[in-house]
């Protein structure tokens, strides 16, 4: 039967076996640059900021010549000149004087420091009351401080946050250099699996597979294609692999998967083999949902066969689809995936040796968030869409014990 | 000054102002279904699975056939038939007799369990060995275990996640009623403002938070229009915002929110609101950073003056107009709100009385995820980019103790 491998190996062979830099690259204008994964380091082209700037409305001084003021013994410094916003200013500002500028306005040549107008008063004589002292540097950021000219401002195979579109406007990025999107297709199998719009005859059930992983891949910025409901006649299923293969960067085809008579994935890769090509790199994967999952490698590209059921096919889709997703994007940032943190509401046994994911819902009472399993056999899909999210159980544990802190990885 | 309030005080301004139910409905395909908002429950209109369905490849029997079954002592039962996938099996189950089901397929009448073939020996005499005893209901998904027709899919209200989407396609909606995506206009201002691609000239800054916000906002599922960056100017300011409220379901305008000479924000909304309308509504929240916030009310719309900087300006938009979009469409969802746990690396003092989100970067060492305040002044742009997330300090802590566990808020 399966040579069933760990969620570890199943990685490490991932890894060792698709080429990472084989994604080209474009670029796109920065308003569509969210979800995108830069090609490249980006480097700034100035500093930023460019000026001193203040952080505050008030006055441009001399920190030194602040020190020791106070509300009853105030500093009198002479005002000479107003920065307006946006304006360089041709003045400099010596021992004994002061300059209005305001939150965001470029410091004068010659003041260190900023002293926030509440501290201050005007009694329009031309001179200029320091309440409190401030220190050197006080409210300015100085030019540089954000970042220099020629540093990094976003590394390599990063994911454009709305933040990263930020400072990449500040440093006048108009277009991103990314990579290119992945294309992916999608094959459901199965004679008895109908498309969304039949009406249902005897014992027939609608493609489920296919949606669930569209909106998974368009959640990871990834083109879905979609190849329709192959019925399992080895002839069209090995016509349709090849035509996926042709035209996107990998293929999953779920159904299939499990050791009966349709079984066609396994045949059908090893069919269209070439001596050069892998096949069959993997066959099950010691998880629960999902062990019977097929990965296999033809013209250097990733076939994966998803199990039929959805709520396994969604869930290796997740953990191993988006992985490798995530490696030939040249992205591991694992050890920031969130989750939330509940509280169990049972006791949960679960079998040592496999590691396991537990479907939960979570729900709030007298102010504890919790977690419930979702129990259910094996096969129904509203599993799916009642969890909220999976708890992780090691392959050394034996369960978890009511009450107990848990993580729910948000899948 | 400002008449601080509190978040909580805030979010309770919000839903008492602003229409939820004001939100028109649409219909679209399930393909584009992911991240949209359901507008009403969505129920099923089938049994789910409409027939008693296996879920393993093996033989349906009637449990009681098989009791005290082992490896030594079989239940020898007669083959009755076949069942192929997708079809109606158009035969009984009797006392005594077994037929071949393939996962997926309909179990006979009169069978009430299948045995897994791997417990199952075939001579091909006609009979078929049973060397495990199964219980009744065993292996198998009854009619309606899924969902029964008229129970609710998934409820109104509701961001479609691929999960959904997989539900609905099992239960064969090929349309998806939701609510129409609201459009939020973005206007930047400040004299020193200028446009992504502008050379840089003097003290001048280019328009990070239209960026931002626009990255933000589509990230919720928003239509973003961006009108743009307004020179302090009160006329320009006031039509724009007419414009912008005339085209959109609510404004953001970001600069010109604390209180200085350039204030116009607070000025235009007042000058624009007519006698029903409430005009200023906030002016100030007790929250690092973003203290100097404004939500006003015209023409039963929202406008939002957000901080200039773009760290507290991004920041305010996560968290109180992300609040105001969320409450718009009737999702109410913060006790799921995902985090990361991490252990601090400092000790971080804080000031009671106003809470304070702390930006943190996040990093693995020795195993142990940490997080590292990102110190900086105020006003730095690369904060934003810099930042993984940020920790929530409640309003009555002193700070937080190095080495302790701490969740990071992935915003």
């Amino acid at each position: 039967m399966f040579n069933v491998k760990s969620r570890t190996e199943v990685f490490e062979i991932i890894k060792n076996n698709f080429t990472m830099e084989s994604i080209s690259t474009e670029k796109i204008s920065l308003y569509d640059s969210l979800g995108r994964i830069t090609s490249q380091d980006i480097f700034s082209k100035e500093n930023l900021p460019s000026f001193n700037r203040s952080s505050v409305d008030g006055y441009a001084v001399k920190a030194f010549d602040t020190f020791g003021s106070s509300d009853s013994v105030p500093s009198i410094l002479k005002l000479v000149g107003e920065v307006m916003m946006g304006d360089k200013p041709h003045f400099t500002i010596g021992s004994g004087e002061a300059a209005y500028v305001p939150t965001g306005g470029e410091i004068p040549q010659g003041a260190d420091s900023m002293v926030m107008i509440e501290y201050t008063e005007d009694y329009s004589d031309g001179f200029i009351n320091i309440l409190k002292a401030s220190s050197p540097g006080g409210n300015v950021v100085m030019l540089g401080d954000d970042i220099l000219a020629n540093e990094i401002a976003i590394k390599a195979s990063h994911k454009i946050r709305p933040q990263d579109m930020g400072i990449l406007a500040a440093l006048g990025y108009e277009e991103i250099p990314v990579k290119r999107r992945l294309n992916i297709g999608i094959i459901s199998t199965g004679d008895e699996v109908v498309a969304v719009n039949a009406k249902i005859t005897g014992a027939q059930v609608r493609d489920v597979n296919t949606f669930t992983i569209y909106g998974g891949l368009l959640e990871m910025g990834i083109n879905p294609r979609v190849y329709g409901i192959i019925k399992d006649d080895f002839g069209i299923m090995k016509n349709t692999l090849l035509k996926a293969l042709d035209e996107c960067d990998a293929v999953l085809i779920s159904g299939g998967s499990s050791v009966g008579t349709r079984d066609q994935t396994l045949n059908v890769i090893e069919a269209i083999k070439r001596p050069e090509d892998a096949g069959v790199l993997v066959h099950g994967i010691a998880i629960k949902p999902g062990k019977p999952t097929i990965i296999g490698k033809i013209k250097d590209k990733a076939v994966f066969g998803l199990p039929g059921h959805p709520a396994s096919a969604y869930f290796i889709f997740k953990i191993i689809v988006g992985w490798y997703i995530n490696a030939m994007n040249g992205i591991d940032d694992a050890h920031k995936t969130p989750s939330i943190q509940v509280i169990l509401d049972v006791n949960y046994p679960s079998n040592a040796g496999r590691e396991e994911y537990l479907p939960v819902s979570i729900y709030k009472e007298n102010g504890i968030t919790k977690a419930k399993p979702i129990f259910g056999k094996s096969g129904l899909i509203t599993t799916l869409s009642r969890a909220d999210g999976y708890i992780h159980i090691d392959r050394n544990k034996e369960g978890l014990a009511m009450g107990s802190k848990v993580n729910v990885l948000i899948i």
